[in-house]
């Protein structure tokens, strides 16, 4: 498991690169908005961190997304001047694809099932480096410098709510939290449609849905499942799960924007969704990255 | 005129109250989002500032405003426990006069002609102390707190754009840039509909547009003219203006919520409008309480 330690070296890594994000207040409650990183997610924490602590990058970066961890990869090799290779699944969004290539990444497009397999071939043709989205300690202890900044801006914060789905921020979050104040409640928040880690909580151990089960909720970034890594992590500091439905997480993307002037992705709310049914606490608002078509209909509703 | 030693002071006394906002990179631009404070906009800073500053606040405070000022005013009131009585012409939108009673404030609806009158009339009624959405040194000295956060966060900055129309707001950040960084340019930004600053600087004196003129713009919170006090500031200290088109105002909106993930108001996204034609620096993104159809209407465009 990760440690304070790692999580603090983090922050030192990475706080030249991100913003950051203040706390704002939200009745009761605060914000965390994480929305506001330059790639528009948290994502760019943990890359950012891997990639500073690669022994042997002047081969490249190779990272396999359709989401928020392939502009946050792009992003962070940019700005090292490293070559980034993006594996994306030809489902994915075309405004994604352009955004990728804009932060100069080279984007292979290829079936679901191959992303995998065909990142480890460019890793293994190019002697290049896999940074994976959640599944490594640098990636863990980059998003957890989340917590650090939660603590340092308010002492008195009872609970932490963080989204979760491969697990990496909330193993990281949990970890700064817990070392630093254990009695601060660490709640991870799901939607029901993807409720796989409520599951494995219940069970006291992991629980595995099918993909094609977890593809189903709207918020898109929330579809994976933990690691035996991150799973470790969640098996030992999450406090709670609480999990919202469909409806919830699209009100709460309208309530940011007429509450907060936030705009969230599906994802991103689904921590407020839940904060709303705890009633205190700083939610971690994980992402902006939303289709402005579906923002529209959630507005006009 | 305000000094900068005025700035600083309200600066200490704000700065339990307001978010400090951070710098968000935008291209090859900052934004400075004040749409993140509390009420959704910078007017809280100016409005804190003044009532803080009352020797006599037992009585209450009053305000006429149909928008983020009327919020403000309310919010500072509540925070200091003083009673606050807003006077709102009869076509403010539904919304915003049930946010300003949310607040805990007095609401009168009166005619648009028969406000500053039933303001007065308050004051004197009650005995309470009138706070003026700009026309004030205390208003003043509160909005250029943003002006030092700006150098504070970004000492390689090379201009800063700033919405006009009452000229509160640029007033107190130019008097803080100007002080401690005449080198860095202050660009004022006008919708091209309402663009009485940009005219009165040309001809070296105020010039004055028919209020119903200034109305047709869809920055309803641009509509406001200079009063003496704030074109004294302006004309020394405001380097240029930039005007923009309203197609430029909507599609700026729509450009913060995909490339920025903030919701701006009409009158916070002119600043960015102007940047834009500008090419640098860091534009103020005044506020962001926006009608969500308006914001539907522009993202599905």
């Amino acid at each position: 498991m990760i440690s304070l330690d790692d999580i603090r070296s983090a922050a030192r890594v990475i706080a030249p690169h991100v913003v950051r994000t203040p706390l704002l207040p939200h009745g009761s409650c605060w914000l965390k908005p994480e929305s506001l990183q330059p790639i528009g997610a948290f994502k760019l924490r943990g890359a950012l961190n891997a990639l500073a602590r690669l022994e042997n990058r002047s081969n490249g970066v190779v990272a396999y997304s359709s989401g928020n961890h392939a502009q946050a990869v792009a992003y962070a090799a940019r700005l090292h001047g490293v070559p980034a290779a993006i594996v994306m699944p030809s489902n994915t969004p075309e405004v994604k694809i352009e955004a990728t290539r804009a932060l100069g990444a080279e984007v292979f497009i290829v079936g679901i099932t191959e992303r995998v397999e065909r990142a480890e071939a460019l890793v293994a043709e190019r002697g290049a480096a896999l940074i994976p989205p959640f599944d490594h300690p640098d990636v863990i202890a980059g998003q957890g410098t989340i917590g650090l900044e939660i603590l340092e801006d308010l002492p008195s914060v009872d609970a932490v709510v963080v989204p979760m789905s491969g697990g990496g921020l909330v193993s990281g979050v949990a970890t700064a939290i817990k070392a630093l104040r254990p009695d601060v409640r660490v709640i991870g928040a799901e939607p029901a449609l993807a409720a796989d880690i409520a599951d494995s909580l219940r069970a006291g151990a992991l629980v595995r849905w099918d993909p094609v089960e977890r593809a189903r909720t709207v918020a898109d970034a929330l579809r994976d499942e933990p690691s035996a890594l991150t799973w470790e992590h969640i098996s030992e500091l999450v406090d709670d799960v609480i999990t919202v439905t469909e409806d919830e997480i699209l009100a709460a993307m309208a309530g940011l924007v007429r509450g907060a002037r936030l705009v969230a992705e599906p994802s991103g709310a689904v921590s407020v969704a839940a904060q709303a049914k705890f009633g205190s606490g700083v939610a971690i608002v994980s992402g902006g990255n939303v289709d402005p078509a579906l923002l529209a209909r959630v507005l006009a509703a």
